[in-house]
């Protein structure tokens, strides 16, 4: 039951054997549908420009934060990983230097989602069948560099490969958007589509937010130099974007905290964010009055409101300073959903026009918090298990904690959430298969009918995605 | 091993083939024992007038907010369900119509603890044995109703054939339980029992506080104006619940906190109070101390305490205002016990004439604070997996979570809690099934023997709830 | 598979015959492996005279709080099973009644470690292959008695039976390590090592600290009354505790609570510490920055960092005035680790010469914030599931929540961190079976290879360990 040596087909599955023939069954239904991508961060360059990929170095290890943080957390440097720091890339050069580093210290993966992504992606990706170690490091380096080279492993070429019908990119308001418009224009027929993300013109706390506001003024002709032409600034981009093809919106705050303040605190909060003078409480005051005009505008706009909360970003100050954010540095808190999103439900639960999905990065409120709340108001859905979490026994934890009070259908499907391209259909089939085990283990249970299971693994693994996010 | 086709007899049983054939025999064990019901939702008018119940959607739907919280998160209005507003029901009338509504959405319920219990009831109770779909429906409807004019499917007759042993209701102090002494006076030989819940009387925020405590005084004739007659007030119905077969309190406070304050300061809260002057931190002192009030009480007239805290009660105002308490609404939080417990064990924890049962609804409890508090605390038990963890999942994370350090003898067996009659012995069912599952797994581990398990299997089933709540 | 009926070979095993059959693999290979106990509390007094343990009673009872906790929870006194009060034993004086009385009460330990380490030790140390049970008690007593006054129940000839290669026991700083340099100069060849356990002179809240201080002046010569010379008497210990063998310090802080403060304000706390005006948050503080304090001495002198935050000490005041401390009355608590380690971690998390090792009683921490953390920064590691959740199910959870984020290689291999002499090998069996059994899973479903998984089993049960603290 094995491919090449490699990969089991059988990864994932229970090994109970009556449990496993179901999970197999299940698969089946599931393994080759098309990858509905609504949440990630590639990079629209690669398939505006459609052009290779440099070397396997730049395409496996420097941009991928789960493994550079792996391996700064056993002592290797983040230069000698070539991480570009906030003056480029001062460290190393050589990317067979930064692969053999790598391949010497692939044991510290074992048992780590990101071991299975890559080892799925060397397999099925490059034709790669033995495994990873000092030995072969430099055979596998030559094999995937030659690999890249080639036409098919191009940026477009592996977009169909993969079998994706839509991939969602994340870009903020003051993006122009000159990626996708060059995908459009170019008559590729890869639909890859953004979200809008409006962090940085929200979060009076986020690096150069006035000078971000000033710049969403100048891109729309509002005038954001007050709350209202602020407002109409939002709406504004938020209709460019979906001209754009997108379909929802997307919100990082560092918490979940909601607010429905009166007109003149919204005025006043904002004159003061916008003379860099709103911190603290008072910031947090502000993000969850955004959050809830969001929430108000997609009303308007149907586009879907995803927020992210409960990420501690940048922990590590002496990364962030010498090589920026997202460097594997972001350690999740504790999350209150149940007061925080009070006043955004309070306005907008009831009204099924709405579309909210929330994620976390506190596992400890899917069955106390999320799973009750999405099992109740209308407007609300359950995210995926995310970033961590997006991991077989984080699924796993997942599926248990929330279905029970929440269902099947008061979630969304997978999300794969990532910059590394090549994961996309790595992290797909592990969520299939681990859903398929998850269903299978219900099945031999008693629990869920085999039919049923079946129509639920093609709903998990593809309608409830395009559903959810209106694809 | 199919019961006619609805039902299998190995359901919730593990798939491994050594642990099945465990859990088989340790369920042949327990299968068929009485049920007590120590804690529930139940209408004792339904065993004091004995009348039919009135239609499947009566029976089934629009009492049961596990089933139409679900429904109203996908967009199915509580109107259209039949749910009665605060001015009645004023939407639809038609049973039929709510079953067929019902039937095309009992798809959102696979893998919910909801579609085990009702499929348990259908099979069990009504003999049906296909599955309801918007096919069936119309059927399956008539068959019930069909079932409910006739004498054997009266509350009391199935009471009898449910097995129940003893039957507790829940009630406030106000309460002339003129059902209990109905049945009581009918000569019937079932054991229905009231518990005492004084939440209006002693939560100074709870609806018409003031005037329930001026009736607490009418009905006992204590003066209620002061400390020490609303205490001898809470004494004397504690009393008169008893002599209708209580042995029980229960206590559904928001947080589980208790206080141990002075004769002066608890003066000066009960005036406050009865002038509705008590809210926020106050109002949570002047509960925390009627806690240790009731513990008190209980020491002295040997009633065994629940308290059941952590829930947001009625978190979205437009269903509690269009439909009042108890529709779905009730969002659990995150609940602290080591230090709200305190001032009451400090008191009272040491002394073995007090039973205290402590609820939660925050499974991160668990084994961080109830199993390591019970686990020493003489007074001190863990009550079973409550309401959202009234599940298998629920329940396996409870005991896998409680038993390595309290034991299981420090747990008091199942409550059901429910308002739905015919839920009840699908509940007891999915108890025993899981924990048979669980001791099974156990001691095909090796962790116990099987012997112990059998001894356990019944414990947890049939005599720990027997001897926690001195039935 | 059962060696003489009271012990199987299979004991925690998965039933699952694939799984079982890996895990046996796996297991034989670390089986036979040395003992490695990088933290605990025996008494090296034992190891010091080499005198006979005096009876089954004050050898398996009497010193053990997991075992009186739970008979205690269940309404026996502490008297009657002879645990000494603050003013001697009180209670009963005979061994054979305390003995005989938790023979009756052995069936409230079903499930629980407690019960499988003893059983372990009946059988495995005293060659009992009959259950405990009011029958046998006595039977087993005599057995046990008769062994104890055997020379090869001594405690360097258990050491040595026991396979333990090294063992550490835990010494205040204040401590003059009388029993080690008796080891020392006895020539016995087995490893005893302390650790340096500093609260009672770095926590202004411990009993004693201004007269603990003052001691630690007089036994180093420094001026403990200023800043400067608290701090050079501390290094001064710290040092005098490495000539002992001591290659770590252990902190048990209420809180994980870091700072860096000013020296201003480090020599204002500490003015006030010495006077006993240092409580509340001011007291936080001043831990907090201790901690600091020692994690730049660790750097200087190569020690390795424990914190065991989170456990409210003495919850039950009549039992901590009737008894004292570590009665089994110390609960967990909610525990952030987030910001508290955040000051800490800024100034030496970067630092590869630090290795500082954190432990939980919070097992929320476990995916949300101590594998992020560790997964991330240099410095860090996660220690083992700790206290109540050495356990099957305790380390099964810490092993599914710490490893997809963290990795094996941030964890640290096992403590057993106890009391009870005998509990040691049967701990360390335990926690190798119970990795043995998790690496079997993900064997069976292919996401270890198994030669990775045997590699890992021998790290986790000894290198690691080895290494972390090294040993």
């Amino acid at each position: 039951m094995t491919t090449n040596g490699l990969l089991s087909n059988d990864r994932l599955f229970p090994p109970d054997p009556t449990e496993r023939a179901i999970a197999r069954r299940l698969y089946e239904q599931v393994r080759a549908l098309p990858i509905v991508s609504p949440h990630g961060h590639t990079d629209p360059a690669w398939f505006a420009n459609d052009e290779p990929f440099p070397d396997p170095a730049q395409l496996l290890i420097i941009p991928d934060h789960y493994i550079f943080r792996m391996l700064y957390s056993q002592g290797i440097s983040l230069e000698s990983l070539g991480v570009p720091g906030r003056k480029g890339n001062t460290g190393e050069r050589d990317p067979r230097k930064i692969w053999r580093l790598f391949a010497e210290n692939w044991y510290l993966f074992r048992g780590t989602p990101s071991r299975m992504w890559l080892t799925h992606a060397l397999n099925q990706v490059f034709g790669i069948s033995e495994r990873l170690t000092p030995v072969s490091a430099d055979r596998i380096y030559d094999r995937i560099a030659e690999c890249l080279r080639l036409p098919e492993y191009r940026p477009r070429a592996l977009f169909e490969k993969f079998g994706i019908e839509v991939l969602a990119t994340t870009e903020s308001p003051l993006d122009p958007l000159a990626h996708h418009q060059k995908i459009r224009e170019s008559g590729w027929s890869g639909r890859v589509i953004t979200a809008y993300r409006p962090d940085p013109v929200v979060d009076p706390e986020y690096d150069g937010f006035r000078d971000n506001v000033a710049q969403l003024g100048q891109i729309t002709g509002e005038d954001t130099t007050n709350w209202k032409g602020y407002l109409n600034a939002l709406a504004n981009r938020r209709h460019y974007f979906a001209s754009f093809g997108a379909t929802s919106t997307d919100h990082g705050h560092p918490t979940a905290a909601t607010f429905s303040l009166s007109l003149s605190e919204c005025e006043s909060l904002f004159r003061k964010a916008i003379q860099g003078q709103l911190a603290g409480p008072e910031a947090e005051r502000f993000r969850g009055q955004m959050l809830t005009e969001m929430a108000r505008m997609s009303i308007d706009d149907g586009l879907v409101m995803q927020i992210h909360p409960g990420s501690y970003r940048d922990h590590n100050p002496s990364v962030y300073q010498g090589f920026g954010k997202d460097k594997g540095a972001d350690i999740p808190t504790r999350t209150d959903y149940v007061r925080a999103l009070k006043p955004l439900l309070e306005r907008f639960g009831n009204d099924p026009r709405l579309s909210l999905i929330v994620f976390t990065l506190d596992e400890t409120t899917y069955s106390r918090e999320l799973a009750p709340l999405a099992g109740h108001y209308p407007a609300m859905k359950v995210g995926p298990a995310w970033w961590f979490f997006d991991s077989p026994e984080g699924m796993r934890r997942y599926r248990e904690s929330v279905t029970e009070t929440a269902g099947f259908y008061n979630t969304v499907g997978f999300n794969d959430d990532t910059r590394a391209f090549l994961s996309i259909p790595a992290r797909h089939d592990v969520a299939r298969r681990v859903d398929c085990a998850f269903l299978s283990k219900w099945v031999a249970e008693h629990r869920l009918d085999e039919d049923d299971a079946a129509e639920l693994a093609v709903d998990l693994a593809y309608n409830l995605a395009k559903r959810a996010y209106k694809l």
